[in-house]
């Protein structure tokens, strides 16, 4: 049988799970490449550190020239982390002549348009089927399987590590502190979540998606976005009596006017399959204007989903099918942008507010009264009684509004919040229907 | 623009759905396929008949040589259902010298070893995206995003019809006729709907998928199916009260002596994604040893979901992506099977029985002996108070049991439909957990 070489670049905990499929299940990989994929080099930048994965004797460097500068190599797995070295790293390999395979979703939403041209200026490759959601494989089902359609909507749980403690905080009623302890105990979530739970993650990857469904040429800096750090467990309580589970959505919707694209928090009606992705899962729901709705769920993260989809991309450039694809998408390309980002403050949508009010005559009014001076109508509210403790004169108001904007609710609290009767923090989050 | 010439043979509700978007929305086609997709001929039998899709003047005849005769037409949208003439359409096509994309599953379901075999000797392809699961885009999924894993099973709901026709029962309390009723006359329904209700439908996309996940070469006929024209409202409410929902499920499982394969109404766990599948919807749970579970939800048939399939099968064809994946997985070849079907009275699993038994002493004993003696233990019991009327002295009595065979239920059920105690037909359905 005819082979191919490839080599893998970082052997973190992709790297050991992409060795492990080409090393232990050659026959599939051979059954779908009609070629055998062998795993020639492995470059890391600590030969000595330990590791559990096993290799054949003499592969593994820390010298990537043995990748660069050996012309059987047709195609690379990075799988470093992280903007540098990686991106130096990415350019040697493409400037050596390889095709390029990388879960560094990170890489991408920073430097993909210099990759992308320099890839492309060297008639090379790069496949990011791994970058985006682990195992479910949305970029390629958008890329291509959903070809026929303009897409016209896309919400994603993008990233594991917030609905895992989303999903903890609301089964367990712990606090966001507890669920995140719990996240990092469990290695759901890094030492440093940051990235993770400040709506970062997903912003970077909702930036690719956006590009790849829509055109859109957007820096993921520039995405609207809220974490899941400064949510409060009462406010989920509040949210499941009205119906609701709190997820981290991440949104691209095309209006007339342009492209919405948000991270935050959001109530999701409980029942709809949003809703409903528990754990460290994954899911996407793509709205094509042939195909309606299409909704995918997986594993969004772990080791052996996440070389599920590197080893496809693998396959994929190997054939042949990926030099078709990246040419024909010229992805992240000088060409001008299809669409543009809406106006964040025009955003439409239903909002939840909560406030913390004084139990008195009048609070109801003032409130009230500042949201109507903003346009801002009234769906449902909830206020409880006071607890019986008689401590605290201070009671929730929740309120869910009809459709307004962004914009209108933003003023309209930092109106309420100046109000004597309003203590602490107001919340406010939107309402996806 | 560069453009490649394409034709239509059909212009049904999927070829009008097709037409449409090749004449509208040519944009978006040659976006990704980067160069024009030219509608030059439309092929259909009667050119009399009335249609609401609008075609530019002389493309339409029912002359197949205006096709296969010009060599400038190098993609077909084989879009005719049935077997005959579709088969030798198809067959004309590819000598012709015709790519061809297809939605016809019960053709390749019946006749893809032959089809495959002249397309492979011709050089041409085929491509059937839209023959299973309609807008779900399963086959570009099982065929290559999944390629780095062994798939070992998946779990579908392939057939909206009998899906509609469930949810109907269970959300309105009907009967299976009336549900049925209201499914024709919503369209959701032919007027012979025998193939989509008794399972066979289920079973071709079955035999399909099977074939492109396991290498199985099943016939469809050769499935053990069952469909939905036999079931009772009140199972569906006992099944409710134990905390399931009843679903049309196409199972294909790996198992260390073969493939599990079947068609049948199953209990499914309220709360679990295919339970929640509702309406004329499908849904795809596929399992990869590598990514783990992976859910796919949609919209199973229709014009446009139907024709996004067709469409993004032509996109592929005429960019050459098809070509490739074609060639390397060798479909419906002359290859031996990577797997055989499990003997099915061997297949274990849980299972859901009702027996309409008199209400006096000593029965429960008669049927649960008859369980003891098969070696089948049993989970749990519902038996109701006999309704008050004091008419009958027949009373439901229904049985869930632990894991067991398909062979010892099926036996144990022939036994206790010969006790005098119990009366009419006995019901027995798995269950998915």
């Amino acid at each position: 049988m005819e082979k191919t070489q490839v080599a893998i670049v970082g052997l973190g905990t992709v790297g050991s799970g992409v060795a492990k499929l080409l090393l232990d299940y050659g026959d599939r990989t051979a059954r779908h490449a009609g070629r055998a994929l062998w795993l020639e080099e492995v470059v890391v930048r600590d030969v000595n550190k330990s590791r559990v994965c096993e290799l054949p004797a003499g592969i593994l460097s820390n010298d990537l020239s043995r990748i660069t500068r050996n012309p059987e190599i047709k195609v690379v797995a990075h799988l470093v982390g992280g903007l540098e070295p990686a991106r130096s790293i990415m350019l040697k390999l493409l400037e050596g002549g390889k095709d390029v395979v990388t879960a560094n979703k990170a890489l991408l939403a920073e430097h993909g348009p210099e990759l992308f041209d320099r890839a492309r200026a060297l008639g090379r490759s790069i496949a990011f089927e791994a970058s985006v959601a682990g195992g479910i494989p949305i970029i390629a089902n958008i890329s291509t399987c959903l070809s026929a359609n303009q897409i016209t909507s896309l919400h994603g749980i993008l990233n594991g590590t917030s609905n895992f403690i989303l999903t903890q905080m609301e089964d367990r009623g712990w606090d966001y502190a507890t669920a995140l302890a719990e996240a990092q105990r469990l290695g759901y979530a890094e030492a440093d979540p940051a990235m993770d739970v400040d709506g970062s993650d997903a912003a970077q990857k909702l930036a690719i998606l956006a590009h790849l469904a829509f055109g859109a040429r957007v820096h993921w800096r520039d995405i609207p976005r809220v974490g899941i750090d400064t949510l409060d467990g009462a406010d989920m309580r509040y949210a499941k009596e009205l119906g609701y589970r709190i997820k981290l959505l991440a949104v691209a919707k095309l209006e007339r006017d342009g492209l919405e694209l948000h991270v935050s928090p959001t109530l999701v009606r409980i029942g709809t399959p949003l809703a409903e992705v528990r754990s460290a899962n994954n899911a996407i729901r793509v709205v094509g204007d042939a195909v309606g709705p299409v909704f995918f769920h997986g594993l969004g993260a772990g080791q052996m989903p996440t070389a599920s989809a590197v080893v496809a991309d693998l396959i994929d450039t190997v054939v042949g099918r990926t030099a078709i694809t990246f040419k024909l998408l010229n992805l992240w390309s000088q060409q001008p942008p299809r669409v543009h980002p809406r106006d964040y403050s025009q955003v439409t949508g239903r909002f939840y507010l909560r406030f913390d009010v004084e139990d008195r005559p009048g609070v109801m009014a003032d409130i009230t009264g500042v949201l109507g001076r903003h346009g801002i109508s009234i769906a449902s509210v909830i206020q409880n009684e006071p607890s019986g403790d008689g401590a605290a004169s201070v009671v929730p108001l929740v309120i869910m509004t009809h459709t307004t904007t962004e914009g209108a609710t933003r003023a309209a609290m930092e109106e309420i919040n100046g109000l004597v009767c309003v203590h602490s923090r107001s919340v406010r989050m939107r309402v996806d229907d």
